[in-house]
Formats: structure tokens, sequence, C-alpha cells
């Protein structure tokens, strides 16, 4: 980040939805660190307070439902910027109560584009996600790949909150930044495929249960590398939309990803068994990659591949739940 | 429609939703036609019993809210295929009061899918729009067009319903028909720019008001045209997502609508009067043309062109509301 940009921000507002997440609280400390004055709004269904107790006073929490549109006008007074991360973050829950991503997805990024319409706030930079391009048929797949049919509730929610933010762009004159993610992994996570591994370790050292048959294949991206590369296309860009695919240039496969948690957590010699069939669960894409060539255009170089994002987050998550 | 099609649906029910309004009661129509037994879900907020009158006992009626979920549920039990068309019918008041479109929108598709889930529907057409394409860059614009960036909150209603249809399929093995039409004009039209311009010529023969410069131009499909080519659709493509525009081959600008009415209406004498600006409202689309040749491969040719269902649906209403 030059100091162009820390100039920019300094003293701007900058509210976080989901700011106590696993994201939101990466994210956070980009900003701090870059100079913006950062407030978090989260509901705390899986933020932490942990994760941003390093920043002391230097940040404002609210503890608020993104449901109740009265809590989140108030909490948008006074905001330059917004960072709408907060979501249901796990893809699966879908299937069992099917309103969950409708809800904490689509009608909250309705209260939040409300919220900043009444208080005149005009910038929104918004977690959206791979799994809006569905079962793509162009791999890479660049932003204007069409048609967008997600198979998932989650990417419906998603590709909803997208349509909402661009109709907000083209009625009441917002600008928007669109990031759609590759799968993100890091240290602080706390859902996914990685987490789900150890944590099944920690309950049977000897077999490693694996949804589908581990061929699924998709892009990782390690999580600072996300939120960095948030940060350095809103300073970078300045369309009235701004999409942006963020991901690595390569993938890495569910059996590799076993084999990475096997070894991280010196459990070599359990068995790996596949549950079989070509996705984890109703509504799993089981190859996706997304094009990242728009952001490498930004000079935006990501530190981590697939394979290593995926290696350091088995890392940070064994320091974070204990060896097995 | 052939002999097949009108045996495949003998006997089977069809729920249409917002069957009683403009381009559902001409649906309706061509579903008795055709040997459906047709239910009809309406709130009658635009839709009119005197449409659906001719059919005495032929359909069922029932009166309700898409809101109402258990409602909904109700209406759904027997049935074999869904249109769901209800929506709010006037993109121009999304600027007013802003949840109107996700509610009878986005929200409302969402119950139609879930009432769809519990009660073992499999087949749903929708009603989506030539909106969803946003400010497209590329016309006449195909059905796999990206990005989609709608600028209207009933755009932004259309895709998120969409986007749940899509993860309904690949979630819950459902079938389904996207249609996104083009400007649907004809007989029995409750809104829209020629019924407009009649109102307005009733208050006064004198001027014609035009939002704009007069020089946005769009397709136009009549409605009969639109109700037959939903169903030519349905009973000729299998895929589990079918996607397709409806519209014409042709355009027709805002100022030759206006001179075709002044000429039905027998107001040539009348001085146009245009707002200015490139677009009507906020969130117009100033161009829109769709690419139908997805439509026109399955064999359907639509009766009008534009310019001709712009005239004919202007004598439909000056005989419908009277000379000015």
């Amino acid at each position: 980040m030059d100091s162009s940009s820390i100039h920019r921000w300094h003293n701007m507002v900058t509210l976080v939805t989901g700011g106590a997440g696993f994201v939101g609280s990466h994210l956070v400390d980009c900003l701090i660190e870059n100079g913006h004055k950062v407030r978090i709004f989260d509901n705390m269904s899986s933020g932490r307070i942990s994760f941003l107790s390093h920043h002391g006073d230097l940040i404002d929490i609210i503890e608020g439902d993104l449901l109740d549109l009265n809590a989140v006008k108030k909490a948008m007074e006074g905001v330059d910027l917004v960072f709408h991360l907060a979501a249901n973050p796990d893809i699966r829950l879908g299937t069992e109560i099917t309103d969950t991503d409708l809800k904490q997805g689509t009608v909250a990024t309705y209260n939040v584009l409300e919220a900043m319409r009444v208080n005149g706030v005009r910038k929104i930079a918004f977690a959206s996600s791979s799994v809006v391009y569905g079962e793509a048929k162009q791999m890479p797949t660049p932003e204007n790949y069409g048609p967008l049919f997600p198979i998932s509730l989650y990417g419906a929610s998603k590709l909803g909150s997208e349509a909402l933010i661009t109709s907000w762009v083209g009625t009441f004159d917002l600008q928007a930044w669109i990031f759609r993610f590759a799968n993100i992994v890091g240290a602080r996570g706390t859902h996914g495929v990685i987490f789900d591994f150890i944590h099944k370790l920690h309950r049977d050292k000897s077999t490693l249960e694996v949804l589908g048959n581990g061929r699924q294949e998709k892009s990782y991206m390690e999580v600072v590398d996300c939120a960095k590369a948030m940060l350095h296309v809103v300073n970078n860009t300045n369309e009235p939309i701004n999409c942006y695919n963020l991901g690595t240039h390569d993938t890495c496969s569910v059996r590799r990803i076993a084999e990475i948690v096997l070894e991280e957590t010196k459990c070599q010699d359990a068995n790996i068994e596949y549950t079989g069939g070509d996705r984890g669960w109703a509504g799993d894409v089981p190859k996706s990659m997304l094009d990242p060539q728009r952001l490498f255009d930004l000079k935006f170089t990501p530190n981590f591949s697939s394979e290593d994002a995926i290696r350091h987050t088995a890392r940070c998550l064994v320091n974070e739940i204990g060896q097995p």
C-alpha cells in the first residue's frame, strides 16, 4: 500500500460487517495498518472478540444483527466506506433450513444498502463468491462469464446480493466493489474442509472420512492475501462497479488436502475413507477455478499458491485447535 | 401445439401465480386451450377476475399472498407444474419504497420454491426479464451474456429469483424454465408506456409528456406471442435449467411509440414534450435488445414485430380504456 492511499483513508470511517469473523478480522488488521478508522458490526455467531483484541481501543465493535434494520441504520452514521462481509459462513447449512442464506445473505445485504441510502454512504465493497458461477463450463472462469446459475442456496444469496448492490449503483448512485472469492483459508478459520478434517482426526486419529470421491478440485487463497487484495483493488480502481475474482492461479484437490492435513497433524497412518460421489454435498460444485488475471493486472500477487495456502492453514489450525 | 403435448398435460394441474394479471391471464387462456387443469394464485393487486371470467368453472382461483408461506404450501398440493409470474408489476415503484421488489420478487419466489419442495412439485417456469442484463455491452444480448449487473431494484429481484431457482435445481433436483422477457405489451395491459400515454391523453389531449428524450429503444413482444412462446418452450425442452430470451428480432423507440399512440388515439395534433435525459427514470435501461435466436431455433415465430405489437396494443387499450 503506498502512502497516498494511507493519506486517502486517514480518519475516514470504514464499517466492516462480519468484522469479528474469519475474513473480517484479517481485513480489519489490514485496514488499521492502512490508516482507516474501523467500526465493526457483527452478531458474533461465528465472530470472536479474541480475533480483534490486539487492536485494543483502535476499533469500535457493535454487536448487532443485520436483520435489525434500525440497528444497521444507526451503525451506518458517519461511515465513508462499507466492507460487507457478514454471511452465513457454512455453505452446507442451506439444505436443512432453507431460508438461512436468503435472510443472512440477500435480506441482510438489502438492509446494509438501505441503511447506506438513508445515511448517504456511497461506497460498498462486498464479499461475493466463486459459487455465483455455478458449474461453469469455462475454466478458469472470468468475471464476465455467463450464464450465472448458482447451484447452492449460499450461491443464490451471493448472486442475489450482487444484484441488489448493482441496482443500488444504478438507482441511487452508489459505487461498488464486488469480490468473488475462491475458497479462502488461513489462520482463525472457523469452518471449511481443513477445519473439519482436523476436528475429525481429534475424534478418531485412525480414519479420515472425506465427503465425495476426493476429486473435487478448487482454487484456494490464503486469508491475508485475500484481505490485502480487497484493499488493493479498492485503492486502485474507480469504476461505478468494480468486479474482481480473488484467487490464485492454480487448484488443489480434496484428496491432496486430506494428505496435507494428515502430514501436518502427524496422522500419516490414518485411512482415508471416501463417501463417494463427485460432490461433497448437494449443491457442492465439484470443480471450480477462478481466472484471477484482472486482479494480477492491477499488480497484485498473492503470497501463497493454493497448495501452499492449504499447508500454511493446516499448520495454523493445528496450532489453534491442537495436535490430534 | 401438437396433440402429444395436449395429451401430456391432460388432467395435470398447473399452478399460475399472478394468473389473474396481464401476462398471467393470457397464459391461462393458452393453458386451458392445451388441456391443462389450471389453478391460479393471485393477490388481485393488479389482477382482475374479469380477465378470467370467460373460463367459468374450468379454473380454480385462490386469492392469496405469496408472502404467506402457509397459504402457498396449501395452494401447491397436487400441483404438477408451476408458472411463477406474480411480481410487482411496475418497475418504477422501486425507488420510492425500496423493499417492494425484494419482497414481491425474491422473497415471494423463495416461498414458491419452498412450497414446491415440501409438496414434491418438481417443475417451475419463471417469468424473468431482460433487465437482468442491466446495461449490456452486447446487443442483441444472448442468454449467456455476462456480467449480469441489473441497475433497477426490479431487475435485482428478477436475478435474485433466478438464482434461487437454479439453486433449487442444483440442491433439490427441480427442473426449471427461465424466461427473460422483452417488454411485453398487449390487451389487458395494466401498466407500461402505452397504458401511461393513453391515460395522459385522457387527462390532456393537447400535450403528451414523455419521460426521457424519447430515444430509449427496446424490443417489444405481444402478450399472446409471449404466452404461446412459454408453453412452446416448456413443451419442447427438457434440460434441468432451460433459459430463454422471449422477444422479437427488432426494437421500437419511445419516440415512435408516442407517434403510434397519437395516431391510434386520433390525437395527432398533440405536442410531444420530452422531459429530457437518456433514461425515463433512475434504473431505466436506455437501450435493450434481446437475442431471440434460441427461441426461434425451437421453431417458434412471434406473430408481431415490436412496432406491430405496439400498434396492436394501442388499439386494444384504446378499446379498453376509451378514446381520449
